[in-house]
């Protein structure tokens, strides 16, 4: 059997989320899987670094699968291409080593988190991007980001009710880039909770807006408690960039 | 009555082409003046600077309208915004001269085709490129355009079968901008004909391909044959960028 290492892309729009599972439909894996049988001529497990939710998208997520086959790599990665919707693109696919696995490997994320903050019309990136129109207070925000970096217990932005396990996490950067409208806020961590981008995104707009101050991050963090953070913001904002190993 | 111009961008994809018509459902044309008529509480005709087909897009297009209404232009292009459907935004909306009209007063305008030049999937992007994925010979394109600017007789370039009017237009400029994967098109001309950038853009992409020369461009011009030039690139690459007057 060899290893694979598969990077794709994908807009998150008409699927739910990346997980195959029980009754629901219209999974990322799910799709990916059926297009990998059809070329393998066997069901093949494709594990992903990450599970995406409904309706959040990837530029560069990360999956890898077995298969034994004698078709070299790029006729793989070029049937890959030709199977997959067009809403689901193959970057690259190279053979890894034995050990390697998406998830159990991987080092570190990165995410980001598109704002179109303005009354202006967002027409042609409208599934990318969450709309806000008000003004926003991007000093105030870059104060409260740097307050949420660093090591941290993170369960006050995390939506799992139960966890398992540590929910510590190095949140080493959260970068905001403004280009014209767009406010780009870029998160980079060794890993993230259960919805965790989602609502450090909705606490610093809460910040921007006014309704909260950045003097308030320590408290939110120490709280331990989903109630004491901002909104989830919106899934469709939000973009897998790139996975670190 | 006052007369007011509108500028909107719009992805023409879900759209059968601007103009309302007969029983063609869902056209952009009748998109705009349902919500206008909502605002006005009047009937208003929008008038565009020309019709653009099913599937193509604008970012800049031009329409005027009348109406008789206290609404400050502020309020009305607030309202539009709110009531457009997510395909279509309202960039700017300003009172004009008794004399304009969109169509009639147009002096020329821009569009841009974008080519997805690349083995590579073009996810995020997928509805607004044509992806050609053979290597294209760009000195032979910017010869071929060089030869198809000036004022000619565009006839060979026009999809209509019988024309009415003069076929003669200037097309000032045909400019080929690389940006990594993408090539864009962008033709600035006093007017176009039916179908003509896309045609224009089927015989540049031959050229590009190597299937017809820069060197037959004159020919192709002088035949006044629709057969003579090049296939009609699809509608889901052209954008109406601007409009000039």
């Amino acid at each position: 059997m060899t290893n694979y290492k598969l990077t794709l892309c994908y807009d998150g729009t008409g699927y739910n989320g990346w997980q195959r599972q029980g009754n629901t439909k219209n999974t990322l894996q799910e799709t990916l899987e059926t297009a990998l049988a059809g070329i393998l001529g066997a069901p093949a497990e494709a594990a992903a670094s990450g599970r995406t939710d409904e309706g959040v998208h990837a530029l560069g997520q990360v999956v890898s699968f077995r298969a034994d086959t004698a078709l070299p790599t790029d006729e793989i990665l070029c049937q890959l291409r030709s199977r997959l919707p067009a809403d689901m693109g193959a970057l690259s696919l190279e053979i890894a080593p034995p050990r390697f696995h998406a998830r159990l490997s991987c080092k570190g994320k990165i995410y980001v988190y598109r704002v179109w903050n303005s009354v202006a019309p967002c027409v042609f990136e409208r599934r990318y991007v969450y709309q806000v129109p008000e003004p926003l207070d991007e000093p105030a925000m870059r104060v409260a980001a740097a307050a949420l970096c660093g090591t941290h217990d993170y369960r006050s932005f995390c939506a799992a009710k139960k966890m398992k396990h540590s929910t510590v996490r190095t949140v080493e950067s959260i970068d905001l880039t403004r280009c014209g409208h767009e406010l780009r806020l870029t998160f980079s961590a060794d890993g993230f909770l259960y919805n965790m981008v989602r609502i450090l995104t909705g606490t610093l707009l809460d910040v921007g807006l006014g309704s909260r101050s950045a003097a308030e991050m320590p408290a939110i963090l120490a709280a331990g408690d989903r109630a004491a953070a901002g909104p989830t913001a919106p899934a469709r904002g939000l973009f897998l960039e790139s996975v670190r190993y």
